[in-house]
């Protein structure tokens, strides 16, 4: 079992579940028949089966070509062109990967994803003494932030290579039309293919999120078995043997019983941008026509000495879903200390991740007792398959849980206002 | 003027206000006369005027000092002996500080503020090989996760340096008590004061946050100027002149109308960091006897790629609290391109900042459209003087803020219980 859902701390009574388990079966049915509102968006849902095996192996491919010239890839892009790869970068690799002399892989950087001068700026000094290469993530090549960021250091690549710059621009982007795509086939950029019928937030197992993966070392064949086996899990047609379609369930079932934020917790530091990329997803997917569960993410035990104290006494208004890693690949073992000025001796022969797991362990404890409904998903270890695994596992979720709230899963209609209206303050033609 | 308050946007009648100004002066009043709950906690209120000059320059020359010996510091802590370091160096340096070659500054880490095996193997790793010297920040020395994380580091300094590792070790605690007071009087490190009249979350101007802070290249001078000017400027007895008062009255009147979460939005990554110390300060403060709204952080525009549409179009219940920063201190101008492929020559000759500052006036105006209430806390430009400042301010109307919500603005009783189930799961004698 790569997932295990343990929903027992989560509903005060079963009762709670039976009366939705027909609004989540319905729900299912439409995301399964594509009958639902958005269902020109449902590619990614036979991705994992049915990807393009021959734009797969060119990704392998342009990894091992970058890492040949460079030291360093600059990814570009925004929303759902930077939170998975980021999420997957952050959760697979070193802490300080990018810091880590005689690494092996490229070292990778983020970009246009704000429009901070200074960071910008930082950015710049920081790639111009090292050979770079750029991935440019966007599906029609005119996003603000992105193409700003592009236009700044494809001209510092073209000053650094001249003519050779082109060489080391990869652009992932739509596979006929755009700004990108017109400016690829000008250029003679090697290109990657963003799917028409996959939306921002559930490209990351597209080459969206690959390609910036294999460049930094990722296994993406086991990134997408998981996802394969998720893929195959989660299409149960059972309602108490589809633990995705009982995670939506549930989130709605406590959603109508007053909670209105949902925490996403993990004690694996590792998985921060994890948790930000599925808030995407959710915020996204879920946030419209006055609906909604505010998505929050907590670090822990990090934000327990921030957080803990509002979660154990404050409102009564959220749950939390704990992503929880059972097995560490490597791990730390608390020494005997002769005077034991610290009284930490109790825990010598303790591994991290038994102390860290204890802590868990008492903390959903107190945060149960607290009256703090509390839903777990567990993976055996934090690697490329189970990653792949969790990615759909939420995807599967959402799509899901979107349905059963009675909104379109793959559509943004509010995010045009603020662009509208800062458009117009630009000048931008048009507007 | 350091800091303004637009509250144009936030409360659909001005009678709203009306109604709390009561409150919100008895809260003060509360709050300057020491006459409410953990009125022994007030210290940092007249910190900036009242402060320890001796310890004040040790903590110049022991960064002088580490500067000297060492090309890294380690930051041992967690909650308030973590967050006010890491949201001023991150505020205030380089985005990419430990990475840029040649830099006059340390390299600057955290430990201590979790319990992953994976982080402290990796940072382990990274500084086995680096001359560094530590700063362990614990009033008592025995809370769990930076005891752990400086037994680690504190073997691995012994290791390299034998006897002269106490050299490189600088202990910031009790003045007199505590497990890592008494190892630091046996060992001989220097040592700086956790002082007993103010909380974790309100230290960050005390040594707990200031000598990272010089060690980073900070102008800690500068800092306590800012917040002297805040102290002064938020005694200001009138209701409307003080806008500490006003904030805290703003959201307090927001809270009562139903919002449930405040969002902390920043146009400055930099920021970032600074919002997850003012998480811990309102949540920690707040959130408590079942009460306290739901502090949130986003970092614009990433995030409106994220979350911008919930906020825009989701559930009514909530409000955003901008932090804006007037000046650019560097800036990148966009250039003309000849193709224009990407279409942004309409932005050629605008500056990133600018351009930036339209994305907030387009964000806002869409936002209010939308109905989420706006408050502006806007600061001149980020350095180290208005970080001081802005520090204060909300240290000041987060003690007004809890007085007027009816709790104790200092404690945070809440925090214990899943300390002792893990204790007694780790087995820790008297547990």
């Amino acid at each position: 079992m790569t997932l295990t859902l343990d929903y027992s701390k989560a509903l005060e009574k079963v009762e709670d579940l039976a009366y939705i388990k027909h609004l989540a079966l319905a729900s299912k049915e439409i995301l399964e028949e594509k009958s639902g509102a958005g269902a020109d968006f449902l590619g990614w849902t036979k991705l994992p089966e049915d990807y393009d095996q021959e734009e797969f192996s060119r990704i392998k491919e342009a990894a091992k070509k970058i890492k040949g010239q460079s030291q360093a890839l600059l990814v570009i892009g925004i929303g759902g062109s930077y939170l998975g790869a980021k999420a997957a970068i952050s959760a697979l690799t070193n802490n300080f990967h990018n810091e880590m002399s005689g690494s092996d892989d490229l070292k990778i950087y983020f970009a246009g994803q704000n429009l901070s001068q200074s960071y910008l700026i930082d950015l710049y000094n920081l790639l111009k003494d090292q050979d770079f290469s750029i991935n440019v993530i966007s599906k029609s090549g005119t996003t603000t932030e992105p193409a700003i960021a592009f236009r700044i250091f494809k001209e510092l690549l073209e000053e650094k290579y001249g003519d050779q710059a082109k060489d080391r621009i990869y652009a992932t982007t739509d596979k006929e039309k755009g700004a990108l795509r017109d400016l690829a086939v000008k250029e003679g950029y090697q290109t990657f293919v963003v799917p028409d019928d996959i939306g921002g937030r559930y490209s990351v197992l597209t080459a969206v999120g690959l390609l910036p993966m294999a460049c930094a070392g990722i296994d993406i064949d086991q990134m997408m078995e998981g996802a394969k086996a998720a893929a195959l899990k989660y299409s149960n047609p059972k309602f108490e043997e589809n633990d995705a379609l009982l995670y939506a369930a549930i989130r709605n079932a406590l959603n109508r019983q007053g909670k209105d934020i949902e925490l996403m917790v993990s004690y694996t530091p590792e998985l921060f941008y994890f948790s930000q990329w599925w808030i995407q997803l959710f915020g996204e997917s879920e946030g419209k026509d006055g609906k909604g569960l505010f998505p929050a993410a907590g670090s822990f035990t990090t934000d327990l000495h921030s957080m803990g104290q509002m979660i154990q006494d404050g409102r009564r208004n959220l749950f939390e879903t704990v992503v929880l890693v059972s097995k560490a690949d490597k791990d730390l073992t608390i020494k005997e200390d002769q005077d034991n000025l610290d009284g930490l001796n109790y825990l010598a022969g303790k591994t991290l991740s038994e102390i860290n797991k204890k802590a868990f362990e008492g903390t959903y404890q107190a945060h149960v007792d607290g009256r703090v409904p509390n839903l777990l998903v567990e993976i055996e270890r934090l690697d490329a398959y189970n990653l792949g695994y969790l990615f759909y596992f939420f995807q599967k979720a959402c799509g899901y849980s979107a349905y059963m709230l009675g909104v379109n899963p793959f559509n943004q209609p509010g995010v045009e206002k603020y662009k509208a209206n800062m458009f117009k303050l630009l000048g931008k033609p048009g507007y």
